[in-house]
């Protein structure tokens, strides 16, 4: 047997030295409980993941539901608990309905691939999230990626896709019917720009596609008292759009879920594998969001307030050099001049006390890395001072 | 425009309908925090979700480190503790490292796709979980599903594979290499049978292939002490094995892991998509499941136990009628003769005190409908009576 069959993972190495070369290699940096460092990285935009209510309703839940699920949401998973949240966020983002999943990127995987399939078109934004992406593979759907942002673009892909139908299949109404979904993030999650989400709903809806909108970083920041992006558009509720929201961001917690018309709920119940096939989330993380969707619904001004914070950091940052992309939401992006010095970049701001996010490939869609700033509700006017000194004066030269 | 084109949705209503006249229908049926019900459905295995220790850990970490991770591992969701679980998990499991995802799920479809990819091939038993599955296709590489638990089909798999690319490439070394993984439950969900380890192994070693295991069902239930089917198998720590894991059955949390050499490891932190894009474990999950893992390495007798337990059931069950299939683990799998007569057989046993699962397609492989009972270490003698009093009582006439 020749030798090089006992080394299964050789070819291991080699992608490792690749990735060391391009100056691309990822390693954990485990903080502690008490980390003196101030916050620009993490994505609990309006501060409820360290609330005293939140985490008291956290260990309230594991007392009372236990640790885990203890199953499939079909079997055990499903507490009364799951049902409650499930109400109180449909209610509050105006949807019919609303079922819980054990992260967003579950709900995303489920809401593409569940509602689209093997002879369905996704319409899908090149810049959309990772998960909405696996979403679209899972689904064996045709994709049609379509440029960032572009309206003009959706409408194109599905009259092109109609145009071929009808010339290639009659249905039984004397005309071609196929299944379409467009896909696209409320915020993008790297450069913070939100959808232009009325004229994806008027293409949409002129080619009777459903759309699908992930409010993974609109809820808790967009819209009325944080309802998100969706419902700022007045789109809230409508029998053709269909939301995917984390309870991982402004929330303070862990989930996912997905809201819509009660049809396409129950739906999901029935076909999504990422719901059947899970287990359910666990009862601490839903008391958790649970606490912080009331909490907000009680101080709705914590939503308008990231937004002011976001806009404060972009404001004294462009006004002191660094070039940023004016935030939709609560994340700030700040282009680097490569990988590596954006990486010298973050750990500089990490040695002064600044954490921030330090996005590269893969994680970028354009392939140009950039520290990622987020915005939070119970940041202070100093210490977006502070940050924003501190970011400047480590700035790489290009 | 035509008059359907404002039902986007218009399909799932045909769904619903097949659906329903197939008996298919699912429904939440959310439990209450103190329902009176013999549980013999969760998987809640060695009974530690709601042990005092563990849901105190669930909580306590929920005040220390917040309700949230707050975001990606490799951004701000990396907590020390998350790093305590992996080393701890690790060394119980005999692996150099491990890694800790947000679900079993997402652990199987980081380990299945980041370990292959376009060019590999992947072996995949037929009755293979899900998540697994959907590793694959996520995979993008060429997937060959061979019967289940048949090493015999895995080897001609690989050997197909490795004749197909010496006819047509000559590698560097003069032949051809080619990635290739197999992949397959250590004990299977459906049905509870184990899986031939050690003559996978001797498979893929033959081919130079690494070789996937899923201990869903196989922690904390087989091997010393709950150390898991390959530990079993003295595989654990090999080179060419990575297994994946869940923490909300046995550890009766929420959550997954990947263990295997510490290049594999880095290897997915570098690269795993369900990894980098999804939020990190919420911090009462990684510290319950921390507290059950130590719990059992205090108390081992658990894992016997609930093999005991299992045992015990399939023994007076198929001594009063009902043909049950063997366990290898804490799963006892039950053949209904339609759907319709499992859910009624499940619906029956509930009315009188039993909550016992309900498998039908499409959660099934082979499309037999079956109640699925599991096995607890804290069950009494007395309860494994009564509820196999109540099962033989309710069963359907064939
Ligand atoms: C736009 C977007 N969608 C979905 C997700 C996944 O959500 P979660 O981390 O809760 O799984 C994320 C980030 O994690 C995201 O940025
Ligand atoms: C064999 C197997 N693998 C993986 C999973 C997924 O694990 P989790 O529920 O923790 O996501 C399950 C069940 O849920 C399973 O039965």
């Amino acid at each position: 047997m020749p030798q090089d069959r006992e080394d299964a993972f050789a070819w291991i190495d080699a992608q490792r030295e690749r990735r060391d070369r391009a100056g691309l290699v990822r390693r954990l940096s485990p903080r502690p409980a008490d980390s003196p460092l101030l916050d620009l990285a993490s994505n609990d935009y309006l501060g409820l993941a360290r609330h005293p209510e939140v985490t008291a309703a956290a260990a309230a839940a594991a007392h009372r539901w236990g640790a885990g699920s203890t199953g499939s949401r079909l079997v055990t998973g499903s507490t009364e608990l799951h049902t409650t949240l499930e109400r109180e966020l449909a209610e509050f983002c105006g949807f019919e309905a609303a079922l819980v999943f054990s992260s967003g990127y579950a709900a995303n995987l489920a809401a593409v691939s569940a509602l689209s399939g093997r002879d369905a078109l996704v319409v899908s934004d090149a810049d959309n999230h990772a998960s909405l992406i696996d979403g679209c593979r899972l689904s064996r759907a045709e994709i049609a990626v379509v440029p960032h942002a572009d309206p003009d673009a959706v409408r194109k892909a599905l009259g092109a896709a109609e145009a071929d139908a009808g010339e290639t299949t009659v249905g039984d109404a004397g005309k071609a019917r196929r299944r379409a979904l467009v896909v696209s993030d409320a915020v993008f999650s790297v450069d913070g720009d939100a959808a232009p989400l009325a004229a994806l709903a008027g293409a949409s809806r002129r080619y009777g596609a459903a759309l699908v909108v992930d409010e993974a970083h609109g809820l808790g920041v967009l819209g009325e008292g944080g309802r998100g992006a969706v419902h700022e558009a007045g789109l809230a509720g409508a029998p053709d759009v269909v939301v995917t929201a984390t309870l991982s961001k402004s929330l303070g917690s862990q989930g996912g879920a997905v809201l819509g018309p009660a049809r396409v709920i129950e739906h999901l119940v029935n076909s999504a594998r990422t719901f059947i096939f899970d287990t359910g989330l666990n009862p601490a993380a839903v008391g958790a969001a649970l606490a912080s969707l009331r909490l907000l619904r009680r101080e709705p001004e914590r939503a308008a307030r990231v937004r002011t914070v976001a806009m404060g950091l972009y404001g004294r940052l462009t006004a002191a050099g660094p070039a940023a992309v004016r935030p939709d939401a609560s994340v700030v992006s700040v282009r680097a001049p490569s990988p590596e010095k954006a990486v010298r970049w973050a750990a500089d701001c990490r040695a002064a006390g600044l954490m921030v996010g330090c996005f590269r490939p893969p994680s970028v869609p354009d392939g140009v890395s950039r520290l990622r700033l987020t915005a939070r509700a119970d940041l202070t006017e100093e210490q977006v001072e502070a940050a924003v000194d501190v970011i400047v004066r480590t700035a790489p030269t290009a």
